[in-house]
């Protein structure tokens, strides 16, 4: 059965942004440097990111939260209030940051459209994906934009589901394998991972998660149009 | 024509909203009471948000953010971290205060869903916005929910057609006159506005922007299945 619709990631699958939460984590850490070490801070913001996710969710706001929290936190309380507004300013600096597409993703979709319906289904800050969206000029090209506060098997049914969609004509692509890939085979339909330069570690999977799982591995998106003439002929 | 939609707000017109917003305010003014009246505090603070607003969008974190950057500016920065952290903390509290549904909603939506399709259009957050859902018990009463980042002509605009709606089939009701109201008469649907106990001062209207509008006003949601009943027959 040929592939009819295509599905995209946003973040780490048509532009970059976890090198901008890298940029901003590096700044903090030098803000905390005389406190703790590298580390320790890292180890220490990742797991108040953690534990905040079920407040908070996905996103640049509940991350500056936590980066406040952890600051807090590793200084016992002497971090200075304007050494707190710095790291505000972090946050609001991530959100003003311009959208940078990976490479080849413009050619790529604009190529894909000739054949395809093509959506996004990305996670995260409704207000913040809209924005990126606005910034990337792609929008217009996609026949839906679903912003969802969770990846998992039941997002993915719901979607198939609004849209009368058939599995086996539906193609996830993105970066992440516990995200874009495992909940998308499960349900029997595509999925093609290309990893990005860096994964958040909340974002990992265990090598045994993947056994026996059917799925398409691509080092560049690129390469998507070529694969998908051999896929849909195969 | 008669009504075949109806839409409602959520915050402040299926729960109170409103009103968690003004108990964490309250607390914050106190925290800074050593600094500053509580009439600059509410003047700055809403100052903050309302430039924050093109940044953060609506919601808890945003706020939660916003108060934390004016009280590092109205101490000058002597705010200590240990205070911050209680603004945090507030900002916690009030993504995880209980749903409380207005007097007769329970009723009012059982009621109308037999004889409507009923659906929600909400403005904010996604993940707060889906968590209070959850918690309200009244998600599957819902043919959809759309949480979307702003409520104007463009966005219901796009909903109509999404769902090959006719504007006058179309029934919008809510609490403010500015998101719920005059962009849904706009295009030619009819609203209901139903007043809450207070309104944020970001969604007051002048009162010549209502001149020659055509919406009716009702005192309480339990009156909308006898004014529906009346008016389709109309």
């Amino acid at each position: 059965m040929a592939i009819d619709l295509i599905a995209f990631d946003a973040d780490d699958t048509l532009w970059h942004n976890e090198t901008i939460f890298v940029t901003a984590q590096q700044k903090f850490k030098e803000l905390l440097a005389k406190y703790h070490t590298e580390e320790w801070i890292d180890r220490k913001l990742y797991e108040t990111e953690a534990r905040n996710l079920q407040h908070f969710g996905y996103g640049v706001k509940g991350f500056t939260l936590s980066m406040i929290e952890t600051a807090i936190e590793l200084s016992e309380g002497r971090i200075s209030g304007t050494e707190i507004r710095t790291v505000v300013e972090l946050g609001k600096e991530m959100l003003k940051a311009p959208v940078a597409l990976l490479d080849g993703v413009q050619q790529c979709i604009d190529e894909l459209l000739k054949s395809y319906r093509l959506m996004v289904i990305t996670k995260g800050d409704l207000f913040d994906q809209e924005a990126k969206f606005a910034k990337s000029g792609l929008g217009e090209r996609f026949w839906r934009i679903e912003v969802v506060s969770d990846k998992n098997k039941i997002t993915y049914e719901r979607i198939l589901k609004r849209y009368d969609l058939d599995p086996r004509q539906f193609l996830m692509v993105g970066d992440s394998l516990k995200s874009d890939i495992l909940p998308v085979v499960a349900l029997g339909a595509h999925a093609i991972h290309i990893p990005y330069q860096t994964t958040w570690i909340h974002e990992r999977v265990a090598p045994g998660e993947l056994e026996q799982k059917q799925y398409f591995r691509l080092e560049h998106i690129g390469l998507l149009p070529d694969f998908l003439a051999q896929f849909n002929r195969a």
